[in-house]
């Protein structure tokens, strides 16, 4: 038996039973802070391009719910426009040794058939969790070669989403095979898009979570698929890695739950800033040092920052600016937080973040590096304007497991991403606060909407 | 200039007007040829799958049809579902250089986004010219390291489907960046479904042709995509290759028309053993021998053939029997032929055929490994029953641009294609063929249905 078989035999057997206290609670934590993501880029290029190609090509109705604008879809193209509206502000989840944003890629899929197939609040549970469970280890398996090139978020969230998709579907272990045979030779998805600041990144979630959609489905009818996709000669691993850890494939099955280790953002932007950012706002909070006070600033990084952040040096778009790693110590140095509201309104046309921008550089750092993925370390060297040399060291940002959100910030997160769309009454963020708190009772997920 | 902007540049170019007339008429012939394959598949599985999930996820009706049922839905899903009936029954075209198969993945995005916008024929035929010229570029340009691992006909057909929509929605280069950008993003598609005789291969045309009619419209409607996406440092050809050649995809543009060096497929089989099969026929038919006079059959074949073919022993179903060497040698050895109706009766179950499979191998030979992809020759080395070592040798296998099928040979194979399925009259093939040869003349595309 191959690991994908493994890996199958546990997606198939695995029961809501099974799952401690614990990880259904932090699935409804996952789950809502999602839904903010989701509803935040509400209006917000390039989600109306989504909606408009779903009603183009897609049903008039169905049962369904495209989050942004409340109307009912296949389940299909609800997947389609949730993957894409749920990665755009860059405040959904993240696992920090896979590098997956799971939430965006899971949820869509599992929500949008958990309605189409009217499933319960449980069933929900359980299937998100069978994804964040297999696309976590599919992650790690393909390693840091993988994400060099390729956005794993893009590649394994199409596995991910399959294996959500095809646990509402009840797939046996056999069928789970297929499935993840269909999912990954869909899986794709490029990082060049960063350096022109493309809309590709909201593309590949989307098309990750509608692929994985698909090919469950398709599963579920008879398809099948390569039965060893991830480790075969011409599989996966083959194709778009270097340097596979199979082992990972298995790693903890049902005693290591996965999910629980995803981390919150917390700042909104690209994750690979944050370490930097938490270590920087905790040297100035220390030493008591404003903006002006600061010459220069070293990040010291592991080198998957580098890969994709080096490409931003003045960003163009408040998108981009959430991949330059000067402008988000800016936001931190200027105005003390860099949210969403921030990143509108200072990230590019504040001369003082701009300028401090440009006292940032990043530098290779062998300790951070040889800790990351599985810990993100946070080191930042300063010189002050007065001459001095001083250091901020974090070794769990905020929003880490070990560092983490309580249900009142995650409420408070929730209500401030609803509120920067401007779309959603009160009662409207209260109802789904509740729904996600509820989740384990919910009979159905009209509430959703 | 890169070179994607410059390939974008001549597609926004490209007008009706710059066609010669024999490439206006050999895209009719390829369309034809294409028709017939789309149509031999009905009611064959996987396709009925692709059918039920369109009209699962799409809408109940709309102006592009599905070929194999007759019905209409939008452009995405006809897309998706001509495009997995096209590639099944192994008939359709397929461009050497490139190892392309070009048709499945232009004609089914161009037809059913033709359909959809209300375009003539001579825009369906200026589209499907740049999707061919773009996407056997792309396809040569990636090399045979990439064909290795990934199915070209899968990543690269994404493009040249993207290409050949955004045509007809009246791209300008700029979009064309774009357009490569978002299908060279979504481009996937892994081998290793061959050894378990998956229904991949069904899905990877159906998913090209779709994704890459997403990609356009996506693009038409303002979403933008990498500028760089074949070359740059994190896309395609980083991640997907390691012997690329930037040249090709410039390559004559506007006076090469690889159009026009497309070949047909002549044998129901997978192209890798048609050279070696008109190798072994036309040795047999020289040498009046019979398939009881041979003991031994040597096929010497470029390495592409080996990883594709190779993995096939003992075939279990017919689309597997297909990439297997032996038995396709077998078919030409006992029944003269390796047609559809050849494979249906006698692939699996005839014991001459499979006595014959078994005296066949297959040897890397270092000329004709050489000459691949530009150039398939086949040779055989057969030892008889009687001791004779004789060598069989080809360097146009049928169907080739300079071993071509006439009109009359294309409506024959059209006609013998639409027999095999079984499902339509002859009054039906007689309208497809007159519309097909009328092509340039028609102001609209509704007879093909």
């Amino acid at each position: 038996m191959n690991n994908t078989h493994a890996l199958a035999e546990f997606l198939a057997g695995l029961r809501y039973e099974d799952l401690p206290a614990s990880v259904v609670e932090y699935t409804e934590e996952l789950f809502l802070d999602w839904l903010g993501s989701a509803l935040a880029s509400q209006n917000r290029h390039p989600i109306p391009l989504f909606q408009r190609y779903a009603q183009r090509m897609g049903p008039a109705s169905g049962k369904s719910r495209v989050l942004v604008d409340g109307t009912s879809t296949s389940a299909y193209f609800a997947a389609l426009v949730n993957g894409a509206s749920s990665h755009l502000v860059e405040q959904d989840d993240l696992h920090n040794s896979s590098v997956l944003h799971p939430a965006t890629v899971v949820f869509p899929a599992a929500l949008a058939a958990a309605q189409e197939l009217g499933k319960s609040g449980p069933e929900l549970i359980l299937a998100s969790v069978a994804g964040y469970e297999a696309g976590i280890r599919i992650g790690e398996f393909l390693g840091r070669s993988h994400y060099r090139i390729f956005h794993t978020t893009a590649t394994v969230g199409t596995l991910a989403a399959a294996v959500a998709v095809g646990k509402l579907l009840e797939l046996d272990s056999r069928q789970f095979v297929n499935c993840l045979g269909s999912a990954g030779t869909q899986a794709a998805g490029l990082w060049e898009f960063l350096r022109d600041a493309a809309d590709s990144k909201q593309l590949h979630t989307a098309k990750a979570a509608a692929d994985g959609l698909l090919a469950a489905y398709l599963t579920a009818d008879g398809l099948t698929g390569a039965q060893n996709i991830l480790e075969g000669e011409q599989g996966m691993a083959a194709g778009m890695s270097s340097d596979v850890d199979p082992s990972r494939l298995v790693d903890g099955l049902g005693t290591r739950w996965a999910l629980c280790e995803t981390s919150y953002k917390f700042h909104a932007s690209c994750r690979h800033t944050h370490p930097a950012a938490d270590a920087l706002l905790g040297l100035m909070q220390r030493e008591g040092l404003r903006h002006g006070d600061i010459a220069q600033v070293t990040t010291r990084v592991h080198q998957g920052a580098i890969d994709v952040l080096g490409r931003v040096v003045v960003p163009q778009t408040v998108h981009q600016a959430k991949f330059s790693m000067g402008t988000v110590l800016g936001l931190i140095a200027v105005h003390g937080k860099a949210g969403l509201v921030e990143f509108e309104e200072f990230s590019l046309s504040d001369a003082e973040v701009s300028a401090f921008r440009d006292k940032v550089s990043m530098q290779l750092d062998a300790e951070v590096d040889g800790a990351y993925p599985r810990r993100w370390l946070g080191r930042v060297d300063v010189l002050t304007t007065d001459g001095r040399q001083l250091h901020g060291a974090i070794d769990e940002p905020k929003g880490d497991p070990g560092n983490g959100l309580s249900r009142a910030e995650l409420e408070d997160k929730f209500r401030r991403l609803l509120a920067f769309a401007g779309q959603r009454s009160e009662a409207e963020a209260d109802r789904l606060v509740q729904a996600s708190w509820r989740l384990h009772q919910l009979s159905n997920l009209d509430d959703f909407h």
